[in-house]
């Protein structure tokens, strides 16, 4: 899993600055109570959503964009708005705490279905790469 | 990617025998006519698509199921089913032909999104594994 995301990195890096930042809950998920694992991760990611960046949530029960659509949304984003980037967050094993909430642009699924972390920033990054070949007219192999 | 879909498959042994078939179009598929394409794929597939198989289509605009849900699904198939193995197929470039789709017993979809067929199956064999890790009851890492 590790190879395939520093493969999607190296070729998502001619299109754009990427970076991939894990949050330590700080503590024993296993262990902790629901609440306090929500408030160490909460305290720890705040400072990355940023007033200049579009900050998007990644939720399963959100709404789902077609690639095509999603490489728009990309693109729109890069081209029309004062956002100088763009913020995925990929909840923890409970989640985003709920005070959290309100300070995302947008919530995003990419799946109904529940993914491992790093399995949901494969995906990610896939569409990503996908999306960045579409707006450049570039051929993707299928 | 490949060496994922090996782990896969090999964590998946545990649990029930997977077949992975790869069908070939036949030609190139930047060259030949859409139709023909398809054509050639329906002729091979037709054979897999069994009676005594519970057959699925992966279709993107199909219905979604969480993954509680996918398990739950399955279970009831190998349990309260008379069906002796799942198919599951995801299509060619150009989709499946339009003559096979009354064979499938069900479509459904992992996302709304497009994936590499490789990919697809990565993310297929990840939601098998989970699925049962779940009906047996056993833990899953995040």
């Amino acid at each position: 899993m590790k190879d395939g995301i520093e493969q999607y990195k190296r070729w998502l890096s001619r299109y754009a600055k990427l970076d991939l930042i894990y949050i330590k809950s700080g503590g024993d998920v296993n262990k902790l109570p629901k609440e306090r694992i929500l408030y160490n991760e909460a305290v720890k990611l705040i400072k990355y959503i940023r007033k200049n960046s579009f900050n998007i949530l990644l939720d399963k029960s959100a709404k789902q964009l077609s690639s095509e659509a999603f490489s728009k949304f990309l693109n729109d984003i890069f081209m029309h708005s004062n956002k100088a980037e763009i913020l995925f967050t990929i909840g923890g094993v409970h989640g985003v705490d709920n005070s959290l909430e309100s300070k995302f642009d947008m919530k995003l699924s990419l799946s109904r279905m529940t993914f491992t972390h790093e399995f949901t920033v494969l995906i990610l990054l896939e569409q990503l790469y996908r999306a960045f070949k579409i707006i450049n007219n570039e051929k993707y192999h299928y």
